[in-house]
């Protein structure tokens, strides 16, 4: 018999200081403050220093979890981390984590490659890969640093991206349960946001808004109707911070309580596979959501969706 | 309630055409038959045409396995691509493969960051993944082509790096079932195996060779227990093909008998996470040995084991 699926204990977050304002872009890229403020909803985009790797930004997150509560590092039995964009291809960003934070050598450690749907595909890979090992707590990194690809005169995507780092600590006692889930994939339409050989990021901003008003609202609700759950019994929608426009947008075409939708990400911006577990912590702080809805979509062209219950460690 | 772990239905294997021989560069490297003969042991490595990306190898390796049975696209509910050589680096592999394959809207898509380790992890993590969201049939991909990230002048890796690609089809109804596993890391040595800045490869052959005596015995030990099953009673090794040296020290180190631990890559090279499966496809196909046993090990570095049992649909 398999235990049971681990679940959220806590999230660490590490946003870098450094910030790119978008106001003191307002003259090279020409566009007004109604595009700035209602459109994209970001003020600033978060950035790393130059010297930071995406393995840094991980112990960073990584101590602000430690910051919060004691971890015990010898308990851990896997690390996953969701990113396109590692230190470098080989080795993976896992491994040289298991070594810097001194983790057992029995921690099973693999990257996985995905975009903004990335924290809620990760749930889903790391939960039921440590119920089929029977490993109690495991962590689920998230960091994708898109400023070593940006293009910072490239008005479609330097107003947008910004750097972050999160991690997920996953164990018995977690206090949100995860599931059901539901993916989606269409890979047909993978050019409209990719690297470039050569490596800079080519977004096409019209076709990824379109993808998501398009899918993300017929996804939550097949989600719910798999879960057995109607709107109105969903606390919080974390959807992934995208732009205001697209969170926006979905509120309207999936009939969301606007109240019940977060949109936080003004000084900091798109943080990709961070945008939701960022939106989580705070929400796991404030223990007053007792069903979640996320949502996560980009990259690929990809989405997934999945159900949060508060457990009862979280009384 | 989950349903059963889905299970090994097919392999399907594509090596490319090209070659290059490593006797042709015994002047230029300066070393003796022996050397090639019995330490290396690949007398020639598998090339991709310039040209062939990743996706286009995980493509044919897909058209090898529908020659072989026919394949319902539809029934498809997830692709994974173990690579630390993707096309690009966004989006992932399997993306494209949904769009070019024509598989369905609700495929779950994900790529896996890893190296010689990656088919063995790869199993755990798709099979988890799948009965966890009751998947009935999915793929698993490898293709890393080395090729891309190998200076020819290198003599420590470009004797031995060979590029090709495979795709397990996982179902209900498969031949072999997988488990249990063992897993482990030892990140305090990922610089012994790594993507230099600007991408290229650089490899510590000693070290990776003393890691790789030195762990994967114990692994196999403490497989073998957590498995209630002893040496005499697994049919067949399939250990990673790193070289005919670390293939004859583990024979010797895990005292197994050498009639049931094939090397068989003169001709093509170490494939990195295609290594193991390209053996295990002809295993699946003579259908002989009932209890196998899969060892990888390489970048990270990593390894990663596990025990394959014949099911009755292999009968």
């Amino acid at each position: 018999m398999n235990p049971p699926a681990p679940n959220i204990e806590e999230i660490g977050v590490y946003i870098p200081a450094g910030r790119i304002s978008n106001r003191e872009r307002q003259a090279q890229f020409g566009f007004d403050d109604a595009f700035l403020e209602n459109k994209i909803g970001m003020l600033a985009t978060a950035v790393k220093a130059q010297e930071e790797e995406t393995s840094d930004l991980c112990l960073k997150a990584f101590a602000a979890l430690e910051a919060k509560r004691p971890v015990d590092r010898s308990a851990l039995g896997c690390v996953v981390v969701v990113t396109q964009n590692p230190d470098s291809n080989l080795p993976h960003v896992s491994a040289k984590l298991q070594g810097l934070l001194g983790l057992p050598e029995r921690c099973a450690c693999f990257d996985v490659s995905l975009g903004c749907s990335g924290y809620v595909h990760g749930l889903a890979i790391v939960q039921s890969f440590m119920q089929a090992q029977g490993i109690a707590q495991g962590l689920l990194f998230t960091a994708d640093p898109y400023s070593k690809i940006i293009d910072p005169a490239d008005k479609n995507t330097s107003l947008l991206f910004g750097d972050a780092a999160t991690v997920t600590l996953l164990g018995e006692r977690g206090r949100y349960a995860a599931g059901p889930f539901t993916f989606g994939t269409l890979g047909r339409e993978h050019e409209e946001l990719r690297c470039l050989p050569g490596g800079k990021l080519e977004m096409n901003g019209q076709a990824i808004f379109n993808f998501a008003a398009r899918t993300v609202p017929a996804d939550l609700r097949r989600l719910l109707a798999s879960a057995g759950l109607v709107l109105e019994e969903v606390d919080r929608f974390l959807l992934h911070q995208g732009s205001k426009f697209i969170v926006d947008t979905l509120i309207q075409r999936a009939r969301l309580d606007p109240a019940k939708v977060p949109f936080a990400v003004a000084d900091y911006g798109n943080t990709i596979s961070s945008s939701i577990p960022i939106l989580l912590e705070k929400e796991i702080a404030s223990g007053t959501a007792r069903t979640m809805v996320l949502s996560g979509f980009g990259v690929g062209l990809a989405y997934a969706s999945a159900v949060l219950r508060q457990t009862s460690f979280a009384l």
